[in-house]
């Protein structure tokens, strides 16, 4: 996909710096907004001092790493890295002014102006004299060369803002020869020294292949990765968690919270709440984790049971039912956006649809059908109507069925109302079902980072400027220990290759960071599971309210974190 | 409609006193909510020393004075009262213990239960062993004597919490001779001195057909309204504002703030947000003068100005249009809950198509068409097809079509989509559009609430209780100099009878409070149609952020009100 960016040529004027509250209809920054620019971002206490670089053993992959070794010659087997104090002031860095690109890549995440921040407070406190290039509109901007010199008048009104509009973001890859040889142009024409690419395992991934490109290319230009996303799946033992989901979670958590409020006083809602995360079901759990819903519905549990729709909308009624019997007609639900992909029997019937609707005639008496699997159809016709005209009707310019066009949230009402309507028939159910439909997505993206996320993020770009100075390449920057406080986060970077598998797609090995799904048996999941059937019936519900930025509960982490970094053990 | 409450039964369990932070998962409330209930409420000067009552003028009606005295011999003239300091201690105030009933009417707004700890704080402070009766489920309660006692330890948990749940909420009407005197029976078994009504328009309306009743049968007890609606409608001179409208306007605007940074972010989107709020306008024109949309669309506008769907379709795409020219290919948009309802060729197309369904065939060749005038025949054709089969298909139990149940976010998406089409077509368009569409709505109605509504509710509370104690009947609850520091708010109650006018149904005079709808003419409303061609085509975005309970923002009132108040002049 052509970035938006670049499409548009529409490029946001900077933000001014802040006006402040005199006169408040032309003041450009909210009082909140205004007071989060000034906010003192506190750094890990090894980033504060004299440093040096401890260098791990040699690393491997996360599989197949003889074909990872292939891929990456120069950078296959490189160390962690680990900043540790040094009583020598400076010691082993090089005392130069450095070049430094940075850009943004993918959809937006809460920090991302904060890592910017950090990489340019690193350049200013430790190489005085450096130069920050901020690519515009994503590696479209690499490739073409727009790029935007950040100064620290640039960057100032962005600190602890949400949004990527300081140089915006895109979707490209840099992925054939010609696109890579764009990028080495531009390197050097911009003569940098290293590159900051913000993004998720895809990016991160493009990331790990211009470092290899350019080390075999013997360009100077080094480049180093920051993980970004607010679904959460980017992640491993080194890197604890992807910026942004905190507070992705939270903007969901507050708005999820309120709503079960207003279920338990309104006494006559089911409240569907589909929740951003195509892929993996972090946020939904952790939101849960957050607030106690009635019922969540996790994708990979419902992939590792290989659950049919059927299974999943019995599990929604019977909690209705249950929790009918004591009165209680209302609750809340949440919903991964990615659901039905999940569902394998869904994902036959849409290929075949796929297939019909390519190469054969619809005919309104529904002759059609009979090309469907036994499985299929069963399916179809278990489908609400809407559903199957959406996906009758609604295609992509590839003709296509629009999977991600399913209002899964909707879809589950209507199916849930069939399911309870038969069982009032059966008198097995006499309460009141009326179902109210949410998506939490957008809103979730580009809020104002929790004081978390914003320091997580200056670690992260300021760690990222520390490893380009040292000389380092092919890492990524890697901010742990997260559960203590601040000063005690340990800072360094991961060998990207270490962090990847290899995929077999048209015939030759790709390498991909693979998405870290939600572990059945982790710590997170588990703490759920064995709370679940008590939220189902009991109302144990919490409103986490709005995110603060003082005061009680402004330096939460998130449970997920928490309960993978043991400290809820 | 029955109260949900009566209806299923089903009570929610009192929340329970919070337990401290220690052990996360085993909180019932979070850190946030946990904070807000020690939170102590600061009380308007007044209330704080011993004060006494003053009498105004005699009073009058809103429109038909004769036909609202006659509705209420007894009520109609009374004059507002102030409380006023007095050296005097509990000067004119009896040394009684009162019995007081609260209920809550109609849909949730943040900030009720700080009404019932107002009154409660109040009959503690005031008039020591008084019973304050919660009745449960809205006005039900009253007529089924269904109660609780609230208690110091019943009602902490709930102080400056979110929802209605306390007691809960309903959306009955007492309007029978029957109803009447079921409420009669309430009062008199329950020896009540006092009655608060906490509702909307319709439930003081209500409110002072009881005081009136009440009065009119010799009984003792005396009604206390307190204007409650987050839509901002119920308002006039002497009651500056509802409760509730601040908070959900603010969690509105939190969510506007970030789609518009994600918009600016992305550069691809143009997010059509649909607000609650079906009468009036107030809220979607209190989220446009806290964020600054390119779009806003408000419903007495279109009224005043008689515009059509068409009108509306074309002022936001020549928006769209004139932003393309600067390449800029995404907005925010922001639309009234109700505004088809505004709307009056679509009130007859749907007059039309009730009656057509009701009575006539409705032919797949579409020959019924030729039933509706020209002018419907012409929006139908108009309208999205999805919209016309919306309008077709779906109908309520009475088998009308179901406005309510109309996207009008979506709709409009689709009407621009088309125009734009047309006019790429025409070469007068060269831009992309990409339509989001987001209601945002029951996640307002339960908030945590703002400062502002916590205290603005506890005033109304206690200054309920000052007038039940007075002796006072048939008074709104009436707390004003909102913009001065709380210490400088002003406390007294308005005769219910002088915010009526009457409305004829069904051949009879009926007593109603006119909804306030937008002022066109009003401070706010000038302030935004001054403003709304530079936020059209330039971003002046604001992002208010999530509500601060602390710091700076966080005691910010509404800006509609500032303006009303003429703070801003």
């Amino acid at each position: 996909m052509a970035p938006s960016f670049a499409q548009n040529g529409g490029i946001p004027a900077p933000r001014t710096a802040p006006i402040s509250t005199t006169g408040r209809f032309a003041t450009v920054y909210s009082d909140v907004q205004n007071s989060r620019v000034d906010q003192p971002l506190p750094l890990p206490s090894v980033l504060k001092k004299p440093f040096t670089i401890v260098d791990g053993p040699k690393s491997s992959a996360s599989g197949n790493p003889d074909e990872i070794a292939k891929l990456f010659p120069h950078l296959f087997g490189q160390p962690s890295a680990a900043l540790v104090p040094s009583d020598d002031s400076n010691a082993a860095l090089p005392d130069q002014k450095l070049k430094i690109g940075v850009v943004l890549s993918g959809g937006q995440a809460p920090g991302g102006h904060n890592v910017i921040s950090g990489i340019f407070d690193y350049l200013q406190d430790r190489a005085k004299g450096s130069t920050l290039y901020g690519f515009r509109g994503g590696p479209a901007g690499i490739m073409k060369n727009k790029y935007v010199e950040l100064t620290s008048d640039y960057i100032y009104p962005y600190r602890n803002q949400g949004g990527f509009d300081m140089i915006c973001s895109g979707r490209d890859k840099i992925e054939t020869p010609e696109q890579f040889k764009q990028a080495q142009e531009t390197a050097q024409k911009l003569d940098l020294d290293g590159l900051v690419v913000i993004g998720g395992d895809d990016s991160n991934t493009n990331a790990c292949l211009l470092a290899e490109n350019f080390r075999s290319n013997n360009l100077k230009t080094r480049v180093i990765g920051c993980p970004k996303t607010i679904d959460g799946d980017l992640k491993s033992k080194e890197v604890p968690t992807s910026f942004g989901f905190d507070t992705a979670c939270k903007i969901y958590a507050e708005m999820i919270g309120n709503v079960m409020v207003d279920a338990r006083s309104t006494g006559k809602y089911y409240h569907f709440v589909r929740l951003m995360g195509r892929a993996a079901s972090h946020i939904t759990l952790e939101c849960a984790l957050q607030t106690h819903p009635n019922i969540t519905i996790i994708g990979e549990e419902v992939a590792a049971k290989k659950l049919t729709l059927k299974n999943v909308t019995d599990y929604i009624v019977d909690v209705i039912c249950k929790r009918a019997e004591d009165k209680f007609n209302y609750g809340v639900i949440l919903i991964p956006e990615g659901l039905i992909d999940f569902i394998p029997e869904v994902q036959h019937l849409i290929a075949e649809l796929n297939e019909i609707l390519a190469n054969d005639v619809v005919d309104e008496g529904g002759l059609w059908k009979k090309k469907l699997t036994d499985q299929s159809l069963k399916l179809f016709d278990f489908l609400p109507q809407a559903i199957q005209e959406q996906l009758m009707l609604e295609r992509d310019p590839h003709g296509n069925v629009q999977v991600a066009k399913i209002e899964t949230e909707k879809m589950l009402i209507q199916m849930a109302e069939t399911e309870l309507e038969k069982r009032k028939q059966e008198g097995k159910y006499n309460g009141e079902f009326k179902g109210q439909s949410h998506f939490f997505g957008y809103e979730g993206r580009c809020g104002l980072p929790t004081n978390f996320d914003a320091t997580y993020c200056y670690a992260l770009g300021y760690g990222a400027g520390a490893l380009l100075h040292s000389g380092k390449t092919g890492l990524i920057s890697s901010v742990a220990n997260l559960s203590a406080p601040v000063e005690e986060w340990s800072v360094g970077g991961t060998a990207l290759t270490s962090l990847m598998d290899v995929e077999r797609r048209h015939g030759k090995f790709k390498p991909v960071i693979k998405k870290a799904m939600v572990e059945l048996e982790g710590a997170p999941f588990k703490k759920f599971a064995s709370l679940r059937d008590e939220w189902a019936l009991k109302n144990s519900y919490i409103s986490p309210g709005p995110i603060q930025f003082t005061g009680p509960g402004s330096d939460a982490i998130s449970h997920t974190l928490l309960l993978e970094l043991g400290a809820q053990a």
